[in-house]
């Protein structure tokens, strides 16, 4: 079988299996002291010209979002969100078992406009008693979004603003932050979301890490006491430096983002070809993820030699699909399903 | 100024002070182990025919919701509630500080329907990771509902049945229960909710006591180890006789539902009349709480004299307002409040 | 029976019954805007010199720590109490489902140290990974302690000069505060209190309310959005005038500490009469509270007419008791109770 | 420097990096669901001889105390412990903010017995409220403990018993299991821990894996829904493959207790080294970690060559330093260091 479901069916980029092995006998301090998680460090604050960042590395995901959001927020506060958010709908209400509501906004292709945010806020502070609901603070978005759509610059400095008027902190989900800045079309840089943002994470597990995500907290206020609440959530690992020296090779040279770039280029030849083929899209994603309508009797053949997500039923013929690419994609099996489905379709 | 903004502006039944101060004296054990306690407890069981049930008392009603739903979920389920339900929207988010996430379904008048929880189950079970999402294991309804309005006993029944099909409890928020049992047109009695609910609880703060909410637990499965959860929520009180007193005075007798009916004649004096006069109520409430249509204008004059609540604005000229009678709600300032709303209008 | 078991065994002060039914029809508004609980405000205020401070009314003891802590300490930190203290044995671990850890430390006579607290901080900061234990926050004290005995000025004034020190939050728990405040020796004041503490609470319910504690705020960092806090913890009355109303009544013309000077003198009655008849006391206390050592014959035959509290056994034959008087305690039992005593000792 | 401060200074141990390197570019189903997850769990279950147990991959040991405790234990119930526990001293409290109370017990040698679990019970249930204070579930112990030292079978089958007697779970932290089980004098099994144990775990990280520790459910009471808690924080890893591949490696050929013998081994050639140079050792532990009394003089100069952790101060003129070695610690440093070690005494 042939594996487009999603992102993260491989190990890892044989570099880091690489510099895994020819450091693995080094005798080194744990808990991300070592020095390959500080030139890791260096180098994002580099990047995202943040010599004020902090960064911290931490296993996964939803591991990620539960212990920023612990930090950035009092009990009584809440994360504004896309209904569509990860946060919402994937991570088994670890947020609310944090203890924090969240209030999850009509997506527009993924994702919330800043005017969004600001009617939020509004009605929470014009209510008589706004006490009796928990207090707007942190706007969550991610980058690219759950449909592969992406922020531009103008939409994410407009969030950035409406922020700086209610008093919120931005924090930016980057699971797969690399297919994002890659994409074509993209205007958003390394810089802006270092400048726009309080909070970031630079996902490794969706871009050819074995494990883990860089968070990036760019206001020096929530740099304080973070490590309490990584230790606290079992977010510290002991060797740390299995987190630094995957993200100091996925970062120097620009692999991180050529490895995006490739797995982009593979999905939008799928893409273009279905479109040509006549498949209609729900979004219109130049990232690794592109959601498609397919024919169910097509969709039954392909499932012979090739994995999709299921997302939903559509209508009582078609199903909705998510193709995803990743950094180890072949051209050739992204070619070689592209004939299928022509075939399958009589194109 | 004559307050109908809701229904708790006055202390308690005179009946209730009363019987505070002749018992004022007694000696008697704490926590709710005293004779009132007991005698209430048994009450209440009589009146439900429901003598497995148990029966305890506390506070207030967000403090008796998040503690029940503490009782009635593991960490990772979720409860399903009206979007409009007071869990939802007044509570500051006290269930997502408890851990849990809420299900906030499309209200229609401010109930859900067996169908749409049975969609929640079916999505939940359907999906292929369902431990990515919470698990729906309770649902919240309440009676009469934020607007006024009631289940019918087969709605109630429904929900029951699909509580039953997908192993979820039923819990009714009954902060103002009195109101819905004594309505005009209600069909569901106090065995019907006994019946169908695995917890409910009767409201005393909205309903002329001082203070204080009967949680009943009909469900021996989750009688248990409840104290445990009070205590540990700050929800036992130590004069636990203010409350048994309170409730033993509020159910003997009838009085908890002729000061339902009182509120509810009052209100419907108020909502015919309206409606004679040509305004438009949101909701065909048949209780204590009515939400009309105000034109700004009229509202300005008559906040003169009275007091309401302000739902939201309703287009430019017009205000949604909530008039909101209670046991001690006096008819004659409800007719007031008719002529001085008759005269304002014109009509 | 006669119950010298706990302090809250009868209902309310006759006064505050009295001030509850005056005001019973009044109509006002809820959640602690109404002017009683303004007014009461305002003579707390003024009792301690602390015009700064901020004045809320909560139910009862453990929601009124719970409320506290929840407010005072960020997930990761930790209270600092006297491993008797109320938080660590008689709370169903309501501090732990706050999520915070107690650092219990051995009492002497109910009491610690400004040294203890010191070597804790001590302790945390050398380290070389402080950031792998809970960072010490909050220092919680009880006035009386839960052995009746009593912080001298000077004590408190090094609790206080600790906390400076090492960056940590004063808290006393005041549920018997009127017990220590009138007792024979004690050389703290109100004024002393709001100046040490960043926070402390006014006990009703063991003083003589129905129900309800007085929390000031006198810091004014913690007192920005407490009543969020409140509220999601179900920590706001709905009638928050009963608990003003008490508050009113008991802290005008000095009716509290005369509450407290009354139980006092009953308790030392029969504390000096059992010294005299050579019962030994586990603490030298000159409050409401006396834990001597009862031979379980003598017990045995008292408690066919008196109820105590047993603390624990002591050796074979003797046992630990509590003898707690309150408000409504009545000198006659008391001299009763002192015969009685004598005449099976065969004094 | 050479390192002798923890067991997780180096990377993996190199047949892991190999075969994550052969399987690198496979595509494999993520979340655990692929089949070196599957093989491993079978793998654990032979090794225990535990057919019906469940078996779980997490990143790390504090993540994987909060989870299984979140799972074993209802919001109101406590985790009984050794004062030394690494919940209880090392985790910032992780288990507190899960929500629950540590009963910390006086510990001996790191371990603790039956006979106080059967007091705190006990304890418990003849208190006249046993709902003031949280309710005794789980027994929490280590093996090998903090300090290096076993439960026996012995002391392990009665630890199994009064938790049967007290409805108690039994959960062992085995962030070491390997060391204990490889050690000289060990007379505990696989199949000894599986049948005492509701649940534990075999160490990973700490015994040659790059992470990784593999949680053990053998009773099927706590195996339902255990993913949804998992997800909930954080605790599932995208590619499960990571864990699975590297249990599977540990596990074959008994690899896990090879390794485990190796660091005894340099361990106990340290310390009988020591011994025989007149130092003294605060704990008799036959695995790797080794607590000794170390002149500050010593071990001033020793620390230019290698590293310890200091545990704590030992009178004016010595310290408590741990040595600690790994699957990874090579003999000659051993060696070098006990010759070091008497030179410097003069020995």
């Amino acid at each position: 079988m042939i594996r487009f479901n999603c992102d993260y069916s491989e190990g890892a980029h044989p570099l880091i299996l690489e510099k895994l092995a020819q450091t693995n006998l080094e005798q080194l301090p744990g808990y991300g002291a070592d020095p390959y998680c500080v030139q890791a460090e260096q180098l994002i604050k580099d990047l995202c010209h943040a010599p004020e960042a902090a960064v911290h590395f931490i296993s996964g995901g939803t591991q990620t979002n539960l212990t920023v959001l612990a930090a950035l927020l009092r009990p009584y506060q809440s994360v504004i969100s896309p209904d569509t958010g990860h946060i919402n709908v994937h991570e088994t209400g670890a947020i609310e078992m944090t203890g924090h509501h969240i209030v999850a906004l009509p997506h527009q292709d993924g994702k919330i406009t800043a005017d969004q945010v600001a009617q939020v806020c509004k009605n929470h502070w014009q209510d008589e008693n706004p006490e009796f609901s928990p207090q707007p603070k942190v706007v969550y978005i991610s980058f690219p979004t759950e449909f592969g759509t992406l922020y531009s610059k103008e939409e994410l400095f407009a969030l950035r603003r409406v922020c700086d008027e209610h008093n919120l902190f931005l924090f930016m989900d980057g699971a797969r932050l690399g297919y994002g800045l890659s994409a074509p079309g993209n205007d958003v840089s390394w810089t802006d979301i270092a400048t726009c943002c309080d909070a970031f994470y630079i996902g490794g597990t969706k871009l050819g890490a074995l494990l883990g995500e860089a968070v990036v907290l760019t206001n020096p206020k929530l740099q304080k006491d973070f490590r309490y609440i990584m230790k606290q959530r079992g977010a510290i690992l002991a060797k740390g430096r299995v987190l630094g020296i995957q993200f100091l090779t996925l970062l120097q040279d620009g692999l991180y983002k050529k490895l995006g770039a490739h797995a982009n280029k593979v999905a939008l030849l799928i893409r273009d070809a279905c479109k040509q083929a006549g498949l209609k899209f729900l979004y219109d994603s130049p990232t690794n993820q592109q959601f498609l309508i397919m024919p169910n009797d097509v969709l039954k053949k392909l499932e012979q030699t090739y994995v999709f997500s299921h997302i939903r039923p559509y209508g009582k013929n078609e199903t909705v699909i998510r193709i995803c690419t990743s950094w180890a994609s072949h051209e050739e099996d992204a070619k070689q399903l592209i004939a299928d489905i022509k075939q399958l379709l009589g194109k």
